[in-house]
């Protein structure tokens, strides 16, 4: 099949690009004796999982138990659910995917710590926790190496799990370059005081997980990191073009057909939120839904669920009903999150086709 | 099963509310000797499309070929798809469609016309024609009587086209009365200049099909329309409320869980960007990512893909790892497309599960 007989919208990922992304990765990681655990909440395709373990990662990142199960079915055994499980349910799914898997979890309460404890026990499995510590970001994590002495310590204390350490999420690194190694400077104070802390209460941290994709690059530059979680950087997209990725490293692309250029100014493409997600461009002064690749003057300014609202006025282009075209999606997780498939194409030829076998996976 | 049996993230519907829903237009229409024709991409489920049809809806409204093929199968044969069908496997499917039901498109483009005629004559079917006039909403359309005369024109002219009338989509239409009617003048005398146009060439307008929700219970307000579109009826959401609903008219929430608690002024919640959708708040001075029905002083102020960011500052409420909350979604069209399945309930009674069959029919 060539990439012209696809049915639009249609999700295609450049293998060439896609395989370059991974070994970058891959290869950062061994030159700075970083373990590499990949996020795959940004695929959701197990094919792509496993393709990250044998090329080296120790084993892989999820959000969901829903995600960690369709991942340990297809072959996966060291997961980390980075996500704190509370609930009846949840915990008792979670101890059940213990027995057949290396899990870990993170949380950053002791409510969360006594629920798993309690299920694990029960179903007499073991499961690796993380105490998870905020590093400025404000989502989850305990805020300072005393809150997270006093966690770990009710951890240890704990029957049925086994405390591995610590990680966090700088998930308020952005763009400019400045800011983001005074943020480092500020992380690496709080993270040698946990060092610290923990040294002088003789409590080992076997692993240390720390980054993002923004901040993959950086990883071995915190303090006693010694594991990272990138997830966008398989695809890239243009939230992280500039910050840990060329335009030339983003993988994958949504492809489109142009349904309507009626209004004066506008040309209308068959993909909206529900092709694209309606997640914003991150960049300070940003603006718009996607990067139309053929014409970067273009701009998709509003979506309608099903329409892409293309402001078209400062581009040279003349738009035609029927026109295709590529788009880079804002945020790749959640764009592909929207689709049951996406194609792995090398120039015109459609090489496979993935099932996004997670997708959908909110439990 | 109980509500309170459910993991969370789970999207609920009340079912005394949804019927409410339901009946309420049905009754409308009725009254106004509006034909209904729901919009059920906000549902995707065909179990209610059928609920819809059962009380009284003409046909049912799509925005996909896929959704009309899952639709279809479930034995609903009067369908408009309210979308251009645009390149050669689309107009393809869409014929075959057409040898198994009533389909009716609209478009606003020659090329379109042109292109589903060719497909349809090839497979000996007739397709029913809805020529789009954009009143003010720039998104498809063309942009007044003279060129909608022309589409018509050409319509008619083609084979196995059957050309049934226009339709429009009011998608400007805010939350002020005044601008609102003032809105509704104009598009009036534009609906006026139309019919004089169509009457003076004879040429019969078969269906006048305007509406969407915010403006569904005025769809008698304006000129020779006959037939409405609206969709997020059924279920209403956080930007319908003061449109179109009041509150107590959301049938659909979604049940969630407090998991993290330890940054002071926040609770994250167990759904974020994959459970809700980014959808915004459309109302003037909106923020927010959905409604938490239990604490209307907290406001979802951001999401994760996993986690909502609830800040409690201005809270009484204490709130605790386990805790679970309702939140009502600002676009439920959005939030339901997120999800494999939704749940029924009467009160604490869980009393059907719906597979949201259509999801995910991007094509």
């Amino acid at each position: 099949m060539l990439v012209s007989d696809l049915e639009t919208p249609a999700v295609v990922v450049d293998l060439d690009i896609l395989e370059q992304n991974l070994s970058r990765m891959a290869n950062y990681c061994r030159e700075h004796q970083l373990r590499l655990r990949p996020h795959t909440k940004t695929h959701k395709i197990p094919e792509l999982a496993k393709r990250q373990v044998a090329g080296g990662a120790t084993g892989i990142t999820v959000a969901k138990i829903g995600e960690g199960e369709v991942m340990l079915d297809a072959g996966i055994t060291d997961i980390l659910i980075a996500y704190p499980i509370v609930g009846p349910q949840k915990v008792d799914r979670l101890a059940r995917l213990a027995e057949r898997a290396d899990i870990t979890v993170s949380l950053d309460s002791e409510a969360a710590a006594l629920g798993i404890s309690v299920a694990a026990a029960q179903r007499r499995t073991k499961i690796g926790i993380l105490a998870e510590l905020d590093v400025g970001f404000g989502r989850c994590g305990v805020r300072d190496e005393v809150e997270l002495l006093t966690l770990a310590r009710k951890i240890v204390s704990l029957p049925a799990l086994e405390f591995r350490g610590f990680m966090f999420f700088p998930g308020h690194f952005g763009v400019n370059p400045e800011e983001r190694v005074a943020l480092r400077n500020q992380v690496n104070a709080l993270l040698d005081c946990v060092h610290e802390a923990f040294a002088r209460e003789r409590l080992p941290l076997a692993i240390v997980s720390g980054g993002s994709t923004p901040s993959a690059f950086e990883g071995h530059l915190f303090h006693g990191v010694n594991e990272i979680r990138p997830g966008t950087y398989i695809f890239n997209d243009r939230n992280t073009v500039g910050v840990a990725a060329a335009l030339s490293d983003c993988a994958l692309s949504v492809l489109v057909t142009v349904v309507s250029t009626s209004v004066p100014g506008r040309a209308m493409i068959d993909g909206g939120s529900k092709t694209f997600s309606s997640d914003r461009y991150q960049a300070s002064e940003g603006t718009g839904f996607g990067l139309v690749k053929e014409d970067p003057a273009a701009e998709i300014e509003r979506l309608s669920e099903e329409h892409g609202h293309v402001n078209i006025e400062r581009s040279d282009w003349s738009y035609r009903v029927g026109d295709r075209l590529s788009v880079i999606p804002n945020h790749v997780c959640s764009t592909v999150n929207m689709h049951d498939e996406i194609y792995g194409v090398r120039g015109e030829q459609v090489e496979c086709v993935w099932r996004v076998d997670a997708r959908g996976k909110v439990r």
